[in-house]
């Protein structure tokens, strides 16, 4: 299919038969004098009293506690740039239809004109009593940083920049089930990442966690590598800026490099510098829709590359949706007050765990396939396995009441074993 | 049915089999590689494109077109006061469960912690390009009024708040209906109105615009007669001051007047003081759920008034749901900027004529009626009247392209003539 052919089938698929993705449907009925006296006046007044007298009965009488806002500012739409609020909708639409699909979880988009981070905080902020949690989606580093840190502090509901943690959290599982299958030492292995945007700091933080060294990273931006002696540092960056080296250029730093991570765009990794990666190099070339480097030059260059990118049509695909509708899940359902470090390692641990595990036979099917083993073509679950559900929510929810976020026990279905759970 | 039994029915009602009214669904396929790439990235971004080029392709593109956020910051909850934010969801929740069930319209609720006025005013307005109109719920006055004035002038999409006018459209629907079957001329009727509030207001307005005389009003609040010697009243009430009367009681104002209208609370008009009314008096007692004068104490202490209540269980029920979902379904058909005094006068006039044509089967069937018949039991359409839909909505979309605020021409699939076409 070429760009040109999807473009226009994207276009169809958004318009008709209606527009949009989504709608809103009733759980109860509402058919007769009576029904409407329950669901609205004078019945709906006892759940308003009870709710008044005791907050926590919303989650009882309301969808609040199913129900996630997908918020932007539009300020940076998937890659092409800061389109402003209303064009965001379609993504947040898109990213609340895969909340529903995948986890069950009602999520509705809300786009806020973006005049200042402020102003965008506080209008989250006041009207997020209404939702269970809240998703940021394409909001512009570095503002996003501000913004989630705010957030966090002023609401007690799961406030998550998906760009950052959804991203760093899938990686961060590919990249553990890579480094295993390169035989690689974790303590040892050598990364250099390309980009030094929300998601790829996120990246570097939670590999970090997950035992790679610090002092073995090595992230570059558009004016190369992020050294101590640079002066133009975000803080953010200043966090992952090398400490003692020479390095000065993505040349420079990939010489001898296990993992090539690629957040930044377009063909940036060439095959000569792939050459110069250390034996089993692992690659993640995760720009969309075009990686750092195509899979088919990186294994034509070298044979012992294990590739991951962010495309579906490749082996290995890094996707998001791996992990967000069962963060949420997990978070909401022992409604856990933050999303904490501990439960996005759960997350990754989670995910990593189950590419090890027997692929059920309807994954199979879907991609047309005869088997899918652990290997190198296969180091992270594919998005339509339906094992995530339980495994990610499990595992999630879980880290939440060890840490204790968690204000519920585990509900009585978990682990969950599919939709219908839930 | 005791209250006791309503209030243990509702509070089930809302939580079981799951909490809450409303979920979110999907209106398009997601579930094949191919449909996600679809709805989401890659293939989202031809949309986003569109709408950044195009502001308008947001309506081809999304559920903007389709979806109404009903916001309240809960200062006014039904008649139970000022509870906050959180416990107005559930109220919000129905409101929007009755925009699906009458009009077709995918409806959110939103919950705004109430700050100030200014606040919730800039919340609203960020949030607002998410959707294609907003209707404003359970405000407290004065702040509704400066916040739905504001509103309406910061943004290009049908802003309503349904308290103050929702009432008033359908109030003065009914008013007109028993004014003509009462034999009385409009433009001599004395009309008592006892509660000055956001309703109150709103009904007077429109009484007026529909023929009865500014000097033939007298509204009360709760220290009496409204009258311009008083050194105590909000700009709104001004408006309806009464001038050059010796009044300062509902006792003294009832004697002789046509209409009681009540917006106030139970049991405040008396038999004694209905006696003193004009012939054929007109009763509209709307406090909810105890009207002003029960029906059964007014008919056993005169045989020729005319009675309406908020009640469903007896006859001549103001029920606010015989407009929102039309007025919110014509105005945005036709992609109206406002809606404006005269697309309200339009629902009025609708309403009122509908009430004068046979009576569908299935309205009587719900009701386990032989027959009705315009008359004194039945001056107002039943709530589930199905041709409410294409009668008020049509008035009401037609009145937005006489007045200039439609950005469309009639669609072509109007009158619509059930929710299949919306």
């Amino acid at each position: 299919m070429t760009d040109q052919d999807l473009n226009k089938r994207a276009l169809e698929y958004h318009q008709y038969p209606k527009p949009g993705k989504i709608s809103i449907e009733l759980t109860k009925p509402a058919e007769t004098a009576d029904d409407l006296a329950l669901a609205y006046s004078p019945g709906v007044a006892e759940p308003v009293r009870a709710i008044a007298e005791n907050p926590n009965d919303a989650y009882k009488y309301t969808n609040k506690g199913n129900l996630v806002a997908v918020i932007s500012n539009g300020s940076a739409i998937l890659g092409l740039g800061n389109l402003g609020a209303l064009a965001s909708k379609p993504v947040m639409e898109g990213k609340a239809l895969l909340f529903k699909r995948f986890a069950g979880l009602d999520s509705i988009d809300i786009e806020v004109e973006n005049e200042s981070p402020q102003a965008f905080c506080d209008t989250v902020a006041r009207i997020a009593c209404s939702f269970g949690g809240i998703n940021l989606e394409d909001i512009k580093a570095p503002e996003c940083f501000e913004i989630e840190r705010q957030l966090i502090e002023r609401l007690q509901i799961p406030v998550f920049h998906d760009d950052q943690h959804g991203t760093a959290i899938v990686t961060v599982a590919g990249l553990l089930n890579a480094i295993e299958l390169s035989g690689k030492n974790i303590e040892e292995v050598k990364v250099v990442c390309l980009g030094a945007g929300a998601a790829a700091t996120a990246c570097l933080r939670l590999m970090i966690t997950a035992g790679i060294r610090r002092h073995n990273i090595i992230a570059c931006d558009r004016r190369g590598v992020i050294h101590d002696g640079r002066g133009d540092l975000t803080p953010e960056k200043a966090m992952f800026a090398a400490i003692q080296t020479d390095c000065r250029t993505l040349e420079d730093a990939i010489n001898g490099a296990d993992v090539f991570l690629g957040l930044a765009g377009a063909n940036q990794l060439s095959a000569e510098q792939l050459k110069t990666m250390a034996p089993n190099p692992i690659v993640f070339a995760c720009a969309n829709p075009d990686p750092e480097i195509r899979p088919e030059l990186a294994h034509s260059t070298r044979d012992d590359v294990i590739m991951a990118t962010g495309r579906s049509d490749y082996p290995n695909q890094v996707n998001n949706v791996l992990c967000f509708p069962y963060i949420f899940r997990g978070a909401m359902d022992v409604r856990a007050r933050h999303i904490t470090h501990e439960m996005k390692m759960a997350a990754v641990y989670a995910i990593a765990e189950l590419a090890k595990e027997p692929v059920p036979q309807e994954v199979l099917d879907a991609y047309g396939l005869e088997s899918l083993e652990f290997g190198h073509e296969y180091i992270i679950p594919k998005p339509n396995d339906p094992r995530l559900l339980g495994k990610v929510s499990m595992a999630v929810a879980e880290a939440a009441i060890e840490i204790g976020v968690a204000r519920l026990p585990l509900p009585e279905n978990y682990p969950l074993s599919g939709l219908e759970d839930v």
